[in-house]
């Protein structure tokens, strides 16, 4: 019997329709459906689909035993997600292993800062997977705020607002446009960065993008507590050779 | 009477089925279809939707007056574009103070380095616009290789090889996953710059992705001629803080 195929599925920002035709179809006709999403949570890929899945497509959701809780700093916080993916991949195996198909929801693009290259890091090379690429959820932002992101022969740099700050301050300072992701309680951090580079008062912040709760809003008017998954850009301005 | 709203529509990166579903839908529906092309050619975006359009659906192709005939430092290149654009915008402009939808199409994404901003930057806060973000080229090249470009803190920089030798080097040296577009000519010099920066052999070129004539090789190993549209990668590795 041959195995099933593992597919990762990039979503796209949040809006259902903005999913691409290719994850359209592959989820409404998916039987086996898997999600990464924190303990207790509906989780932000699952809710995206709400309301596609095939009857009696089943579910497997994968509960992430730590997030934020433990600092990224302590060996623990790496020991418990090796062993969390791990038991994932038999799960998601045995599924395989039967020749059934398996569709892992992705937010954004699965290639870009995604979950499921855990999974694809431990079964590339022994099922066949297949990614369907999705429109990244820093498309999803500069769209909402009605910009152009680069255009001419700007440089664009993204960041994770988790780096060290004078990483941050060094990165801002030398680019063109600007994109900061995985924001939270990094943002007083990058707000410093920000400062010391010059360009706080181009920096705009989203939240929510292309989701019903969508917010767009300078960073010098926004408050002190934002989500980990908004995104803090600034646009490029079309550099010239 | 109202006026019609512009549309930018994101086509993605080549394959039909990699448009967004609400992209789908408004190509399928549209009464005015625009979009660039060089003249005397098909048009790739106009290639990306062959037989989805309306019956009676009236196409209005923009054919660039120069591409890279001219060189970008001729102050000629400037005046001819500038003449184009506002060429280009006063015809859009007729169909839509009539209250006609006109959409544009784009591949990838159309605020990341696309000439539909050149429309926008025009119309925007005259007419009413919308945007349908796509996905990238980027994102269709990368998962052409079947590896994530990025993971963990990695930084990635996106550059244009216009950009001069030196200023490609030092941008090249400095990020972790990379991703280089507008190649063509500008070849040898981008292969220099990651040479001298050390980066040479971690470099990927992908051509034509996600259509059917993708390729995907190491750079170290690809030929001295490649379309402009080509691109070129290095992946991240996973940064930690």
């Amino acid at each position: 019997m041959s195995r099933g195929t593992l597919f990762g599925v990039g979503l796209g920002p949040g809006a259902p329709d903005l999913m691409s035709v290719r994850a359209d179809r592959l989820v409404r006709s998916a039987a086996h459906v898997a999600y990464f999403r924190k303990a207790g949570r509906h989780g932000q890929a699952r809710r995206i689909v709400e309301g596609m899945l095939a009857a009696g497509a089943q579910e497997h959701p994968m509960e992430y035993p730590v997030t934020t809780e433990i600092p990224l700093s302590d060996p623990r916080y790496n020991d418990m997600l090796a062993a969390f993916y791990a038991d994932c991949t038999a799960h998601l195996r045995t599924l395989l292993d039967r020749g059934e198909d398996v569709i892992v929801l992705c937010e954004g693009d699965p290639f870009f800062y995604g979950s499921f290259m855990h999974l694809h890091s431990r079964l590339h090379g022994v099922v066949p997977v297949e990614v369907v690429p999705g429109i990244t959820g820093m498309s999803g932002a500069w769209t909402a705020t009605a910009q152009p992101i680069t255009w001419g022969d700007d440089v664009l740099t993204v960041l994770m607002a988790t780096l060290p700050e004078e990483m941050l301050r060094e990165k801002i300072a030398a680019t063109d446009a600007l994109v900061v992701m995985k924001i939270g309680r990094n943002l007083p951090k990058l707000r410093r960065a920000l400062q010391s580079a010059g360009r706080l008062q181009d920096a705009w912040l989203v939240e929510h993008a292309q989701m019903p709760e969508q917010t767009v809003q300078r960073l010098s008017d926004a408050g002190e507590v934002v989500p980990y998954f908004a995104i803090v850009l600034i646009h490029g301005r079309g550099r010239r050779p």
